[in-house]
């Protein structure tokens, strides 16, 4: 199993000081953590996409440029990018760009976005047609990053090109292309049907509610002699002890999850204790190697992603959880 | 006057062997090349965007995000950022993420566009209407980079916005954002009358077509009390002697200009000598300050930015010509 660290660039106050770092910190934080992550041995990063909200990163693959710049091995990838509200030909072009900057480690991990307001800004699409929208959006991104030759294409949802050929073109082949998706057995169902890798949600679930999901998809990857690619995500805390890491993370898991609940229209009460026994690992470094170990058997990630950095948590506490997950918890996985 | 380097990433032979050098390689050295001009004492780089054809800058913000991660001082532009053709969401969202990644480095030279390819192959939307466009397009921009608010937006060329604050924000101010224009008297009128700063293009003309132009945007942001900004740009080549320059360059700008008219599909004939008395400046350093000394006197622009990378100039000629500009003609202008 790879390990790689995940952000969605929340940018809110630390919650014992009221104080928000600037949106400069947050972000160079971001890019600085990320270029240690691959000194920490982590094998991707990867970015999410947001915006007009306090998830600050509305530009992932420019973030990614940057850490490109300063990393040499880490794989580069966004989790997720808005692919129905976006460009599929900005999308070919930015990430065939960041590919041959950095040697080929771009990858993506598109999704349908679940934001009305994301569909209304950008484009005026229907969400209610999100899957045809994907649909048609990941064929053309295949076609303009693999096609060796200019070819005409239309579409019901992007205006029609003419003789076209992206340039650059990525550098070796295609960037992986992950669905990021799983919520439901029809998803599963639709990412294998495309034959793509599956990239697991970052939401706050019940890790066994996975497991049936996962072997569907399997199955019906196994079936047409195809490659099954798996990757999952948890938020993640670790620090010497148990206690300490359960009472150093409250106030920052608890303020990020009561935001983003609110953020998607929800009232729900958070439960820290509740949370910390689902996907989101709290703990020793020898109680997060068990929780990983949950995830593997149940699961089985050939990729899974720590979301490390949430709801104000100060860089340096940052830097010290990633180290310690590094040097205790990755060894042993 | 500053001065900076513009690239335009053409991704063309090297005319002499008849290879072109990969993708990766020409974007590294666009990339590379722009980190030492930093060293080399220049403060300006400026990448243009195109669109499906061998000018493979198809992300300048991107390549500029790479740039910034590993530069200090050195101003970070496009030239130009097709903004017709462009969402002026993402292209606010990415340039206020470059400015907060690159401590307020961030500027941009927006411009019409002359490609109907590229009018149709993105949004769709009439060419005749470019002025139209422009300036509903730079209103919303400015919007975006400077409301302290969230607000509503509803224009001609675009979907509607609601409630909506562009996060990131720029790092202190919106990014300098200049007018690529100046071909007519009419351009640089309609450029004073938005009160913007006036980048001139890049095309083979005489020095003398631009010197009545400039004086017509002096005057009219001088009316208006407003501060008039002009950029100013050229291809250049310099090398210890004349006839080391002339003889060196030949083969490299005669093949760039050959292709560029074709791209546009001029057919007219290339006369490298009438080229080089043009805007286009070649010689041993003391001709290229006198040269340089022309510009200063006609148009006296706060920038000039100067093209080296043209028609597969190889990496380690691009160094060369680069440095010798920098040790040799920059301290006499």
């Amino acid at each position: 199993m790879e390990l790689g660290v995940m952000s969605l660039g929340d940018h809110l106050p630390n919650p014992h000081t009221g104080i928000r770092t600037s949106q400069g910190e947050r972000l160079r934080s971001i890019v600085d953590s990320s270029v240690e992550a691959e000194s920490l041995g982590f094998s991707m990063i990867a970015l999410g996409e947001h915006h007009f909200n306090d998830y600050i990163i509305s530009s992932p693959q420019l973030m990614l440029a940057a850490i490109a710049e300063r990393t040499e091995r880490i794989r580069l990838a966004t989790a997720v990018t808005l692919l129905a509200t976006s460009d599929p030909v900005r999308v070919a072009e930015d990430f065939a760009t960041l590919d041959q900057l950095s040697g080929g480690r771009a990858e993506i991990v598109v999704g349908r976005g679940i934001n009305p307001e994301t569909y209304a800004a950008f484009g005026g699409l229907d969400p209610k047609q999100g899957h045809a929208i994907m649909s048609e959006k990941v064929q053309l991104l295949d076609q303009l990053w693999n096609s060796k030759e200019p070819f005409d294409w239309s579409g019901e949802f992007r205006g029609p090109l003419e003789n076209v050929q992206l340039k650059p073109s990525p550098l070796a082949s295609a960037p992986r292309l992950w669905m990021g998706t799983g919520t439901t057995e029809e998803s599963v169902r639709r990412t294998a049907a495309q034959g793509l890798p599956l990239m697991l949600p970052s939401i706050f679930a019940r890790i066994d509610t996975w497991g049936p999901l996962v072997k569907i998809y399997r199955e019906l990857m196994e079936e047409q002699g195809k490659q099954a690619v798996v990757g999952s995500c948890s938020y993640v805390h670790v620090a010497p002890d148990s206690q300490t890491a359960r009472e150093q993370w409250r106030p920052y898991l608890t303020g990020y999850v009561t935001w983003a609940r609110q953020l998607l229209g929800s009232k729900s009460p958070v439960n820290y204790e509740e949370l910390i026994e689902g996907t989101a690992m709290c703990g020793s470094p020898e109680e997060v190697v068990e929780r990983m170990n949950t995830f593997k058997e149940i699961i089985d990630p050939d990729v899974h992603l720590a979301v490390f950095d949430v709801g104000g948590l100060p860089h340096e506490m940052l830097m010290d959880t990633m180290a310690l997950f590094a040097a205790e918890v990755m060894p042993k996985l």
